[in-house]
């Protein structure tokens, strides 16, 4: 249904009420957020993460289970939006009775979503903005509408995932309401890239593992998973070109093969998440010469990959090509951390290579990554590397280059000021193994600390948390990962300010219990917020939300 | 569609042809199982819970990812087949590419489900057993067929089950196949009553995450979800006829609508589990006394509910005549257990009102206990107790009551000794929330130790595992769960002689890691099955079947 293919005018006419009018808007009880309103009641209206822009009044709307949906512009048709309505329709009306209710009568029974641009590309800086406007239709009318306005349809998604935030079930009148009506929320995320990495080397993780994170990722509005597949521990994927490379699976069970690959690149996408895949070379990457023993520099000595043959280039190239079709994001991890070159200054054929090239272990470590750059390039990926990259030869990356910082803080002010462009992951405050880092020193580290100059921030393309997995596996990877992930994720997407003013501590905290609820009851296995350790179980009886 | 209904003849020759020509079956390489002909290769079928009779080949076929459901018999058209079909297809094809492939044959394309009975009524002693073929379907067809047969539909249920665990999917040839066929399997379980408890209120389990696990007692067939929803801590569920008892919740969020507990137990009953509700009196209850202080003793001392008030028990009818609109199932939990009766002792009013009547504190107990027996067996429930009861009062109780053993060892031999029946949960071996007890300890605990005549023998009706939620909650309950839950629902379904038979605790123990891992695939948050404390985080990188 697309009410207003038909009759475009009440489009319009709301767009001008909406941008010409705030009086009007104000005139109708409408307050301005601030800590004390937010949490003078009980009908509190909990949103994670904060939108840039919001007010509120104190009208409670009671929103029809049978939801229709109306959609318009020139991507409103998209399956994306009609399959995300289905989704957060389950979500919002979890609760309600299969049989309706003689005699209810709600206030909003229409959801309009307006999309702009029928263009689905997901890339870096896709526009997710979106207006969201929770009302009754006009001083006349008694009955109320949702309308979601945005340029993407991601946009529409992240507009969906507020919307299902607004929305509460009330017990005593069984009826999903939206306290605080009307709402008006103008959002856009802080950074254009809000990552969790998965590590499916260390342990496998099936598919459908990967989709439960997928799905909380999109609740806390993180868009990029960045998919770690291989490490030196095993080789889960599989790669046409060289078919023996899955050898270095764990078990034959513990594999993905292409069409999988593609599968949950999919199923992110419905969801406005890009994965960023990752081969981690030349370290990192023993379980490779389990099917070609050859890419070991000896059979005793294992890694880095043999930086003398061509045969080595050769399989890096054939699986960045096979992979090339399955993973359409711009952006393509290639690794590069901690490289010990031992193996290559020890093992007698690779140190008399080095000798013939007249390099070092450090310059062949340089000669690998930067060939390695040039693969990518060649398939019109944007290289991501780990710092250690740029720590050791900054002047010879590809000024392309996206520095991905780990060691510690300090390095994307450095990165930035040469003009690369950096993604933040300090490991003392955003890698989610470490558990003994409480949500608090998550949620105030900030990717720009350090860095003042305006066209220098702009270089800093987001943050990611990163959830490595040694100690984390199928059994535990939802609940090292949340509910840390979301102070990851309202760190990248709210403005700073806003998230940042008044008594934050308190109502982030209270904001994030809620979160963590919320997610529990979307099936979600998040861990309690103030644990001494992350992803302990609770010490005693309680309520989910004073955890 | 119902091959079998226009042309009958089909079923009745394979009936016959199982029945009778047990050698034609031997005659194909048809191997009778034993532990070293299960392991002697790497395309092992590992089958979780044992089945009690099977045998296998030597044949590997490959199944349609199209595979055709054929229903016959009188409950063949059941819904609950239909959907339990959708729902393993999605499970035994969830690695199948979108894209079906060209040229690809298959040796099996159709599943043959008949169901001999149409009634759908889940109660204890349902007829669980069934059979399953899987082979070509004659010498001279190249096409295969599988055919499940069962008197109820929940027979089919577990049919169904077994067969998704005999379907791998191949990564080589990336596509479903069966090892070892053609498999005739002839399984029943061992005892009609296979449990677990949930308790949701030491801490409140969202829908979604009952649903999960749920979900997951199918696929160890387990079949009764002992929903231990009240307690002291809170009172999560809605009771009309008294609605300020849900006051007691710890959070308005944290409640159970009467809708939510029939969705629940119509999700299990698709599921062929049936849902056990307690309503643990007179301890354990403090939480009522929040809507209703009146059923404290007195304000100061509020446990157990007070005795002395017919209020009480017009609460207590009003909570089983509610309940008893939702839970069909014939078994109601009414606790008892741990009862101190100090505050009835030490209240003035309770005091004198057992002077008045010439109780004890322990006459009292039994008085209570018994006056919700008599409101329970009047709605048509049969009383389930905890051990408690019958071990202070045992010549009293209701002959037809269930004796729930947890204290330890050697209750059921006494209860069935008296004629009563009993369910078997050993704090010691059966607790789930005491970590420390390993898989093996679990696994070989069994209902029926000390209990040597055949006619009390079938007095135990099975047994059950604790989940008990002090320290458990939604981000953690199914790691705590799973995989020890699994090693009670094979003694509880397997034939002890074949579980047990050769070097078990080697086959059990590779098995059941298999079967660990089959839940991680499914989405299940099972722990590793080695730990050392149950739902520890793996130590290192491995493995899913290695730990």
């Amino acid at each position: 249904m697309n009410a207003d293919a038909s009759n475009p005018i009440p489009t319009i006419i709301f767009f001008i009420y909406l941008s010409f009018f705030p009086l009007i808007i104000a005139s109708r009880n409408l307050k301005h957020s601030s800590d004390s309103q937010l949490y003078d009641d009980d009908s509190i209206t909990y949103i994670w993460p904060l939108p840039s822009e919001f007010s509120f009044g104190n009208q409670t709307l009671a929103v029809d289970p049978n939801l229709s949906l109306a959609v318009s512009g020139n991507g409103g048709g998209s399956a994306i939006v009609k399959e995300a309505f289905e989704r957060y329709k389950l979500i919002i009306f979890k609760h309600h009775s299969k049989l309706s209710k003689f005699g209810v009568s709600y206030d909003i029974e229409k959801l309009n979503v307006i999309v702009h641009s029928a263009n689905e590309e997901l890339q870096l800086g896709v526009d997710e903005s979106y207006s969201l406007l929770v009302d009754k239709r006009d001083e006349h009318s008694i009955i109320g509408e949702i309308t979601i306005e945005a340029n993407s349809v991601y946009g529409a998604l992240r507009g969906l995932e507020t919307l299902s935030q607004l929305c509460a079930f009330d017990y005593g009148t069984k009826t999903v309401q939206v306290y605080k009506a009307p709402w008006y929320i103008q959002d856009k995320p802080r950074f254009e890239y809000r990552g969790l990495l998965l590590d499916t080397s260390r342990h496998y993780l099936p598919i459908d593992i990967i989709k439960q994170v997928i799905d909380s990722m999109s609740y806390a509005k993180l868009n990029v998973l960045h998919w770690h597949i291989i490490d030196e521990e095993s080789f889960p994927l599989e790669v046409p070109t060289y078919p023996n490379l899955w050898k270095g699976a764990y078990t034959k069970w513990e594999r993905y093969t292409m069409e999988d690959a593609s599968e949950v690149v999919n199923f992110a996408k419905m969801r406005g998440i890009n994965v960023m895949a990752e081969v981690d070379v030349p370290g990192h990457a023993e379980s490779w010469g389990v099917g070609y023993p050859d890419l070991w520099p000896s059979p005793s000595c294992k890694e880095p990959l043999d930086v003398s043959k061509n045969f080595t280039f050769d399989v890096v190239s054939g699986i960045l090509a096979d992979m090339r079709k399955v993973f359409p994001f711009k952006l393509f991890h290639l690794g590069g951390d901690e490289v010990h070159t031992d193996c290559w200054t020890s093992t007698p054929s690779v140190k008399q290579w080095l000798q013939d090239h007249n390099m070092t272990g450090n310059d062949a470590y340089q000669y690998f990554v930067l060939r390695a750059q040039k693969i990518a390039a060649s398939l019109n990926w944007t290289p991501v590397n780990w710092e250690e990259t740029f720590n050791t030869f900054p002047t010879k990356l590809n000024p392309q280059t996206i520095v991905h910082n780990w060691l510690g803080s300090g390095v994307c002010p450095k990165a930035v000021a040469k003009g690369f462009r950096c993604i933040f992951s300090n490991q003392g405050v955003w890698y989610l193994d470490h558990l003994d880092v409480p949500w608090s020193t998550v949620y105030y580290a900030d990717p720009l600390e350090g860095i003042t100059d305006a066209s220098e921030q702009k270089l800093v393309l987001g943050g990611e948390a990163c959830m490595w997995g040694e100690k984390a596996d199928a059994s535990n990877v939802q609940q090292t990962t949340w509910p840390r992930a979301a102070a990851v994720a309202e760190r990248l997407w709210s403005n700073k300010e806003s998230a940042s003013s008044g008594n934050t501590t308190l109502t982030a905290l209270h904001r994030l219990e809620y979160f963590r609820c919320l997610l529990t009851r979307r099936g979600v296995q998040a861990a309690p917020v103030t644990n001494f350790y992350a992803r302990r179980p609770p010490t005693g009886p309680g309520s989910c939300y004073e955890q």
